[in-house]
């Protein structure tokens, strides 16, 4: 039993589906968050500089001493995963390979769909992790940029312009055998009865959030590391601008009210120059 | 005279829309672009962010000794524009003030639209730039959020999410006497067809980067300061990531093929810890 927090990190606010599952599943742990408001999205940016942003905001968790890194981002998961493993010296969960592997369980041989930000589907992350698992599926992969705006601006699954977005980006997968769709970003939970609509009901829709908190629920099952059950647990978020905006619209993300929400200013996360400069 | 540069910076690619009309009305002049594509967009972030990263961007100018620094985006003008005056010795032209100016000109008497960024918006900069010149005018103001993502995402005036999307937000718009719509965001001119057909032709569209370039050909020609007509001008750009998508969409706001775009490091442009610490 370990009852050190898990560090949850993203881009922005977008990683709250994934602690909307993680709060339900292990109830007892202390979650600690932090959202990158200051610089998100990710999903628009280079790998290098996702990689540093990605290290930075997992070098912040840190200093809460968490039991396990969430990379709760899929541009982060995507394109940042290796030097996150290689950077720090505690387990660290990605959102793709759990997503991917519900993939592979659910296709039945038919094909999987990638939706996801241009840098995860420019990274070809997903089709790879699918490929070691089974190299003979299907993998069509379809970037969706209006997403993430869109569920930002608070617009819903019956909104006429998400209807016609999600309808623009998704029609032409109709009738190509797609089985699974994966939401590869963590803002589409939030369209997913728009996306499930337009790919009718054949097709399987994996959200990552779900995944990766069972992921998570492995890892530290086989590590001994849950905290006891019946412990009350927490949710503090950390984020880089903008707290009000956070509080706003993450409750949006999780059944709950966000009642800790705290600003960190750019030397809170920010590595010096020297050290940034070293690293590369 | 005076051939030192004139330094423009924005939060990404929008600036190039002030850029292409400077080069039209000042093509002897030379320009040094920063775009902070790392961190872009500024409009959903808050105002002590956006001061900061302002100041970051202006100071990395600096280094060119520019004779005029335009803050060729909306969101920085509207929240950063008193501390960069108060920070730079160098006159700053900003992109709020010739749109107003610009607005009360051709309003006849009639209304005013803003259209802009939730920050622009938010910052109620235009309505207040207005009411110093016209305190009489009627302002409405109007947060287009998808408009940027729109047009990053290469999306034309015939687009159909673009149509709806436009007439969702403008439709309310028609029959309450506006004659002027002031484009507050410098990504806006490239989805101005589609506005000026929901709002109709008795509308007049204000362009700020057109306004800005007269304010600068106005600034530099007070000063003596203009390079010697007949010179060529020339255009470099400074990015803070992804070169290569800055060339390739860039090219969509200018008339020219951009010929040298740089990636800027971090530690190129963000000040020290310590130092911004000290400056707040």
């Amino acid at each position: 039993m370990n009852t050190q927090p898990i560090g949850v990190f993203d881009s922005g606010l977008g990683g709250l589906s994934v602690v909307c599952h993680l709060r339900r599943l292990l109830p007892q742990e202390r979650i600690v968050y932090f959202g990158d408001t200051a610089r998100v999205p990710y999903g628009i940016k280079s790998r290098p500089t996702v990689v540093n942003f990605a290290l930075e905001a997992a070098r912040f968790l840190l200093q809460f001493e968490p039991k396990l890194i969430v990379a709760a981002c899929n541009t982060a998961s995507a394109l940042a995963i290796d030097d996150l493993r290689r950077g720090l010296s505690l387990p660290v969960v990605d959102v793709v390979e759990p997503g991917a592997q519900a993939a592979v369980r659910l296709a039945g041989g038919g094909g999987v769909a990638i939706l996801g930000t241009e840098a995860t589907i420019a990274s070809c992350s997903y089709p790879a992790a699918i490929r070691v698992l089974a190299p003979e599926l299907e993998v069509i992969s379809r970037a969706c940029p209006l997403f993430v705006p869109l569920v930002e601006e608070g617009r819903g699954c019956d909104d006429p312009i998400v209807k016609l977005t999600v309808e623009t980006y998704l029609a032409s997968l109709r009738g190509r055998g797609i089985r699974v769709a994966v939401l590869g970003c963590t803002h589409y939970p939030l369209l997913r009865a728009a996306i499930a609509a337009v790919l009718g009901p054949d097709v399987h829709i994996v959200e990552s959030g779900r995944e990766t908190s069972l992921a998570v629920q492995r890892v530290l099952t086989d590590a001994g590391s849950l905290c006891p059950a019946g412990r009350k647990g927490s949710m503090r978020c950390y984020v880089s601008d903008n707290p009000d905006r956070f509080r706003g619209i993450g409750s949006r993300f999780l059944d709950e009210q966000l009642e800790h929400v705290e600003f960190v200013p750019p030397e809170g996360y920010i590595a010096s120059p020297l050290v940034q400069g070293e690293g590369r």
